[in-house]
């Protein structure tokens, strides 16, 4: 599906930002690269930068001007930096990632357009686009380096993607029993456990029974909210269990001492 | 507010890197940046890649430790690449925009981290951050540039701040010393309390210096994604502080009881 997303490079100066981007589609898992009137290409500057990615390099299509890039493409979204005195449908980074997985999931071609180092695209390589894309930078300096900006819409596809896909994006491969051990406590569990953490507070006469004041929900307000899993209670329980014996002075070895 | 967001570079070996980073923080609106230990830096290749944002290179502190780095810290976030023996909580690039924002916006510091081109983050390191953030790269060719890595934490840092800046604060107006108490702790408290527990654990007995196993560090994992208050710390603190007095038979009580 990603295969239908093509992202397009116009008129790039510095062959180390082909590179860059190159590695960046990689990263996010595009891999196709169209290159509309390089300056400098291929460059030793671009592979090396690519580190890695330099089968999307090699795979990149040369054309000479933006049409040829666009053949097949049914939405082409093109990243604008200014405000243009004729408004176009503009779409955050975030939109433009949904609606490029979208068209993609249905088949359809799509073309990611990023202009010039300096100059960005022209207003007549705009109006080839249906949507404008812009990154919200600070407008007191507003120009991303051209790799970076490709690095953030080929994110956000990525994100959509995953979304859409339905994959968890954090998938820890954990066995039966690491997954029961990092399982939440239960409400019982965890009352359970706040008796023993008070009986330890009055054994080690921090909790005055007689004025508790306030020291109790606290405690609870903490442990309530930090989704204590199972193998960290056995680790707190087994602190107080602990803590109490010490208090009362019941470790062997501290008998071993006291003799 | 986003002044209070910094972004810490550990051990950098390319200064084109650094360049690239700072550029990517300023065109997203962040300023602070630390330098935990650079391979080379200053350096002319760095100031070639920030293009404009030269300011934050010559503003950047640079420190010789991530301890250092890290000081005021109350939400320490941590890039990773690959699973962990141990899991620790996650969040993607979104999830950390938004935990990063929020805290920014009660006055709270937060550090972004990275690791090193190659090696990323060493384990104990990683053991320093409250959450890891993992970028959602295909894992076939997972690794991303540095610069590219801090371009999307900053874009999703800036969208956050973007959508919370649109959105009426709703933070409920609190006596200023409630506020206080409520803030929560630095990194470096943090520490502290840490070195407090192990020892306290160590006299009590639950923890053999000599088999420490994983035990600070799944308590590091319990409390670190806790948002412990200040208030809260205090509590933390003199539970430790009696706990150890009583595995030790200094309670003035139970030395008259004894007599």
């Amino acid at each position: 599906m990603l295969e239908n997303i093509r992202v397009v490079l116009v008129n790039t100066s510095h062959p180390g930002n082909i590179g860059g981007a190159a590695r960046a589609m990689k990263n996010m898992g595009l891999s196709q690269l169209v290159l509309v009137d390089p300056q400098d290409f291929p460059s030793a500057d671009a592979v090396a930068r690519a580190s890695g990615a330099s089968d999307v390099l090699d795979a990149a299509q040369v054309v000479g001007t933006l049409e040829e890039a666009l053949v097949g493409c049914s939405l082409v979204l093109g990243t604008s930096a200014r405000d243009r005195r004729i408004p176009w449908p503009l779409l955050d980074p975030r939109e433009c990632g949904v609606a490029a997985c979208e068209q993609a999931q249905q088949g359809a071609h799509v073309a990611l357009v990023f202009g010039r180092e300096y100059a960005g695209l022209t207003n007549e390589e705009l109006q080839r686009c249906h949507f404008h894309v812009h990154i919200p930078s600070d407008p007191a300096f507003s120009s991303l380096n051209l790799a970076a900006a490709v690095q953030v819409l080929a994110y956000e596809v990525r994100m959509a993607w995953l979304a859409a896909e339905n994959q968890p994006t954090k998938t820890p491969k954990l066995e039966a029993t690491a997954i029961q051990s990092s399982q939440p406590v239960t409400a019982d569990e965890l009352e359970s456990f706040y008796a023993h953490l008070e009986q330890a507070l009055v054994e080690i006469k921090f909790l005055d029974p007689a004025k508790p004041r306030h020291l109790m929900s606290r405690l609870r307000r903490l442990y309530g909210r930090s989704e204590v899993s199972k193998l960290e209670m056995n680790i707190l329980r087994g602190i107080l269990t602990e803590t109490i014996k010490a208090a009362r002075g019941e470790h062997s070895e501290r008998e071993k001492v006291d003799v």
